[in-house]
This record gives structure tokens, sequence and C-alpha cells, in this order.
């Protein structure tokens, strides 16, 4: 891990009386106070990191602190759209009361957003105003409001409020929501698009999972399932991120995919071409799941007919609180459910791992394929999510 | 109010140590164990009543003591299916580390549950093999699956562990889900079909009141309404409790109604008849809400296309938690939602009003017409329903 830059709460509070204002970028009076009083509170009420950090709002109501975080990938990431090694990131706190939340916005470039975005749209956000942090429901309308899209960055400031609600009730978000730990499902581990010695790498380090996520869309689709079945017969999830253009190929291909033990297929083809989906799912044996089609709940009542479930992710759906509704519609529409993530760090994996006991499948896979975490929260084992105890979002800052 | 039988959590626990087993019902030692603890707790963490329940469970882990009530009704109740003065009712109690929840089922006769039938179901409800009260999506599935049907019966379940999760957690049910108490909206009361004299009587008592809702369905519909207007301008909603039977006649009466300053039909025909209520629905200048074709979460997805909302009660749906996963879908597929009631005590009204920030309207006036009342919690200000404070569902016991 990457530890320059994270430093102790009491650290930052202490430099804080002793060097200019601008370096913190944050008011003076207000980081000692939140600092001196998160570094009081014990690990379970988090601790100020981010120096330099922007600043919003004031310690009397909901602090916001933000700094960008580049994500360094361990392999490079090869989609059908195209290739990279880092994804860039936002690492978001809120102070409250002493006690500190944490969030993250990530921005895979396909999505639209950046560092710039994400960053201005922080700036914008003014939560003095809210005295009570526990109404999600109009903090984040406000939020919601104040500029169109931005989703990733939405994300980031619904996943520190309920990182900071979480702290100040003593609970975690599983049990918020009345869930049980131990319905959280298997995850899958991704294999991308890639050579078949990296193929070959990457299932040893998916030797852990018992499922297995494909990325294809590419030309050597059905290369990669072979070479990964001459390895293994774990089943296997098929992401295509809308690759395939014509329905009687998708179709061909769900069901060579289905004679191969495959479970289901997500976003066969471009979201426009809604009615080819529509008629693939008809006769497709495999289920065939939204992805790019369905980024927040308004986008869900479109999907019935032409999908059989929607992949949630909080960078796209804004974050928890509105995840949580497309999870509780999906179910009651009939629709599978499942939860995926971009890459991210601990903190927003963990935040994502919250609701997946309520879910069918998930792919929380992100912060394993970085290799500068700064978090340490839900982890896989024996293939299953586990979900720590600990209050709010369950991600503890890695010091 | 009715005071015979509601006696201190501690004095029970001293007369259970002095006196025959069979005549409280429940097992001395833990009766003794749960009484004290109570006692202990404060008035927040909720005290026993209810001498003579029966019990089930056991204080190691969660054990809910019942006893049936009967609600006499302020006014005889008149409706298209007939008339009564009292609605039975069964009230129970949680106890869980030295706290007691409350809850209740009310069952008017239409529902078709009594107090022999919701006796009998909890009966079967043994939760002693639930360690963590805040594990509610598990433990009522496994409630839901005692027995088919019994929709009160088990709403009691839902309403007496959501107000043990509150107090354990010392939040009420609104701040847990995110809501702002301020967005509770204005509540109707219910004219019922009645006498020129009962219904100008009627008038007085709904003075606080800046919404009424009149029942409809007889022979005397335009005659209520027309003795209401030559009182007050006020907004009406309209409940016909599916008395009308031809879709002609309810078109016509929805005309007479919007001219007449009238919200909403709620039920204007049997349910059976979707295919004309959608022939009314695409006509008709007023929203046509579905209460009798709406029990419960699964009911909701046949309502589109027929209906532009739902009643909600927690009678029909089972409780509040899937109450809550009704709004949500409902929003999700751009249904209006109204919360309604039976008549009931202050515990089944406190625990509907902690949903009314998330809905359009409400109808929760089901404890103002009963003249027995055991409990105090969510009041009508101004006409607005407004909640307390109090962690749970904010219903304390009248003692």
């Amino acid at each position: 891990m990457n530890r320059r830059g994270f430093i102790k709460a009491a650290s930052i509070a202490s430099l804080a009386m002793a060097l200019p204002e601008k370096i913190f970028g944050f008011e003076r009076t207000a980081a000692s106070t939140a600092g001196n009083s998160a570094s009081q509170a014990g690990p379970d009420r988090g601790v100020l990191s981010l120096p330099g950090a922007q600043t919003t709002g004031s310690t009397r109501g909901i602090m916001l602190r933000f700094a960008p975080y580049q994500l360094s990938l361990r392999h490079s990431f090869n989609l059908a759209s195209g290739s990279r090694t880092t994804t860039p990131d936002v690492q978001v706190e809120a102070v409250y009361d002493g006690i500190v939340g944490y969030g993250e916005a990530s921005m895979p470039p396909y999505l639209g957003e950046s560092v710039d975005s994400v960053m201005r749209f922080l700036s914008k956000v003014d939560l003095s105003g809210f005295s009570n942090p526990l109404r999600l429901e109009e903090i984040l309308e406000y939020v919601d409001a104040v500029a169109p899209d931005n989703n990733a960055a939405k994300a980031a400031v619904d996943i520190v409020l309920h990182d900071l609600v979480g702290k100040l009730v003593g609970r975690s978000w599983h049990e918020l929501w009345g869930l049980s730990p131990e319905n959280a499902p298997e995850t899958s581990y991704t294999i991308g698009i890639d050579s078949e010695e990296m193929v070959r790498l990457k299932m040893t380090e998916a030797d852990p999972y018992n499922i297995l996520k494909v990325k294809m869309g590419l030309d050597r689709d059905r290369e990669t399932i072979e070479i990964i079945r001459s390895l293994t017969d774990r089943p296997i999830c098929v992401d295509v991120n809308q690759g395939w253009h014509s329905k009687e190929l998708a179709l061909e291909m769900c069901h060579w995919l289905a004679d191969r033990n495959c479970l289901f297929v997500e976003q066969p083809m471009p979201k426009e071409q809604i009615d080819d989906i529509a008629w693939l799912r008809e006769r497709s044996p495999l289920p065939i799941i939204a992805d790019e089609a369905v980024k927040r709940l308004a986008d869900l009542p479109a999907c019935l007919g032409a999908y059989d479930g929607i992949n949630i992710k909080l960078m796209k759906s804004t974050g928890l609180r509105e995840a949580h509704k497309m999870a509780t519609t999906a179910k009651a529409l009939g629709l599978k459910v499942m939860i995926g993530c971009m890459t991210e760090t601990s903190c927003g994996i963990s935040a994502a791992a919250q609701l997946s006991p309520l879910v069918d499948w998930a792919d929380l896979d992100g912060n394993l394929l970085i290799s500068n975490d700064r978090f340490e929260g839900a982890t896989i084992q024996n293939g299953r999510i586990t979900l720590p105890a600990s209050p709010g979002i369950g991600a503890t800052l890695l010091l």
C-alpha cells in the first residue's frame, strides 16, 4: 500500500496549527476541532487523513473534505472499449460531531467523469445547512439537485454520509437494512480480455473464488472461455460490455455459453438495441442482465421485458440510498439483482458489500485489482463476501 | 381510556412471583427477568403490560406476549359492506434484553381475520431462535412462512419487532429510514356513510383537519357530499370501497366529484373489475387509487395501468417492512402513495405514521375513532401528522 500522505488525525491537527492555512486548504479552527474530536473518538469513529484536501461546509454542520487519488491497477485493464493501467479516483471524508466518515468516487473514463468534474461538483456541495446527517433523503435530494449527472461524485457524498450515519447510530448498514451478513453471496473474480498467458496467470489469482467473471465482446470470446475451461469447471458469468452487435450472434453465443456452465450474460448488446435485447431474452437459455442500460432507479422500469436482471453499481446509481431502492424495486418486479463495482478502494467496495445480502450475484473484486488500497473492510473468505461488524460502511483507514 | 388490566412492569413481575403461573400464562422466571430489566430501563425502553398474555419464545431470545383487546368505536362505522361499533384487536409485546416493544393486529371483519385466528397464528411464532432482532429480513421471512395469509397477525409481529429494533438502536424509524418528520403530510379525517345529522356532528369533530375523507358506495353519495359542501370547501378524498359496479356510473361520479374539489377516488369498483377500472382511469379527471386491490408488494405490479396510486395499510401489507418496500417500489413506478389504517390504537397508527414523510397522502385517523386507546404517539397538529422523536415506532403506553 502507498502510505504517503495518510497521516493520523492528531498529526494533521497539530500540523494544521503550525503551518499556513493554504497548505491544508481548510479553515484552521475547523480542522483542529475536527481532528481533535476524531482522535478522541476511537477507531470506530474514524480519523482524518487527506492533507491538502479541499473542503466545503463547516464543523458546525457537516464538513466535506476531498482530494484526488489515483488508483494503480495490478494488471492493465482491457475492455471492448479500450485499455488502461490506472483509474482516477477522489477520496472524500465527512466530519460531523467528532466523527469522520469515508467515501470515494471512482471514475473509469467511459462513464464521462474525471477528477476535475468530481472536484468541481464536490466544491459546490455545501452541507453546512444540514444539522442532522440521518436525514439522508432530504440531504441527498439536495445533492442530486446541485448539478445533473455527476453520478460518481454524488455516490461519494452518499457513501461518506452513510458511513457517518452508521457511525453515529453505532451500526453497520447491513444491520440497519435488516440484513443478515451470512446471506452475502459468493463474489466473482474478473478475468479481462487478454493473452492466453495472462489468462492463465489470472486464473491462479482467481483460485479463492468459486465464480469467474469473463469480459467478452472482442474477437477472442470463445478462445478465452476455452482456455478457462481447460483449467477449471467453475461457473462463469459473462460480461459483454455491449460488445456484440448482432442479435443472431448474441443468441448463438448464449447457447454456446450455456453449454459451458455459464450463469448469465451481462449487457450483450448496445443498450440502444433494446428491441434486439428483448428478442434475445425471449430465446436465450441464459438470463440477460442490464449494466450500461441501467444507471439509476429511473432507468429500471424500461428494463422490464428486455432484461432478466440488473447490475447495480454505486458509481452509476449515485450511491447506496438509490442502490437500495433499486434492489428493492427490482426484486418486487421479479428482476434478478447483481451488485458490481468499478476499480475502487475497499471504501467503495465495503459500502457496496453492505447491500450484498440482498442480491443474487455479486461482483465486488474492484479493490483486489488495485495495488494501492487505502482501506480494509469487506473481505472474501472461501469465495464469499464477509462483512465486518464495524458501524457505517465497514471500511477502516489503513494507517 | 380503559386502564383496567394495564399495570406497570414491576407490578406484573412481583405479582408473577406471588401468583400461580397459569394466571399469567408465561413462565415465571422469564416474566420476572423481563419485568425487572424493563422496569430498570426507563420509559424509552418500554414497560410490560398485558397480564394474562399468552407467550411464545423465551427471554433468552425474543419473547412475544399477546392478548385480545376490543376497540370501542366512538361512532358506529358504516361502510358499503355493513356497520359495527367495535373492532377486534390483539395487542402484542416483544421482550428482548430488557427492552419491551409494542405492536398490534386490528381485524375489521371484512379482512377475514379474527381474535381467534390471530391468537392461533401468534402462538405458532417462536422467535427464540433469533438472537439479533435487527435481522428483520430473515426473521420476517420466517414469520411470513409460518402460515399463509394472516396479514394483520404478521403485521403485529412486524410492528413489535420494529419497535424493539428502534429502541435497541435508540432511533425512531423515520430517522432510520432517513426521512424528515417535517415532510409528514396532512392527514384526512373520515366521514362515514351516515344520516345528515351525524354527518353534521362529524364535521364539527373534523374541524382540526384540512382534508376530509368521505366513504361512498351506498345510495346517498351525492347527498353526503352536498351536505359537506354546504358546510366547508375543504378538499375531499373519496373512498368507494368497491361500491360502484358500473364503469359509466363511476366515470360520471368522478366528473361530478372533480367539480366539487375532490382530490382522488379510492377503489371505485370491485377489484376484480380491473379492465373497467383501467377504462375509468384513462378517462377520469381524478386519480384512481387502489385499496382492496393491493394488500402486499406482490399485488403492486398488477396495478400499473389500472390505478394511479396505492393505499398502503400495515394490516394488509404484513407490517412496516413490506409497507416501506411497497412505497419505494410504487414511487419508482410513478404511482402515488397513500398510507391508510384500520381502527387501531396509537400503537399501529404511530407505526404507520413513521412512513408518512414518504407518502403523498395520509389517512391515519384510526386512533381518533376509538374511545379506549392504550397509547400516545403520533398526533395531529394543524391537520398535519406530528411524529414523536422517541425511538422505535414512537408509541408510549398510557399507564
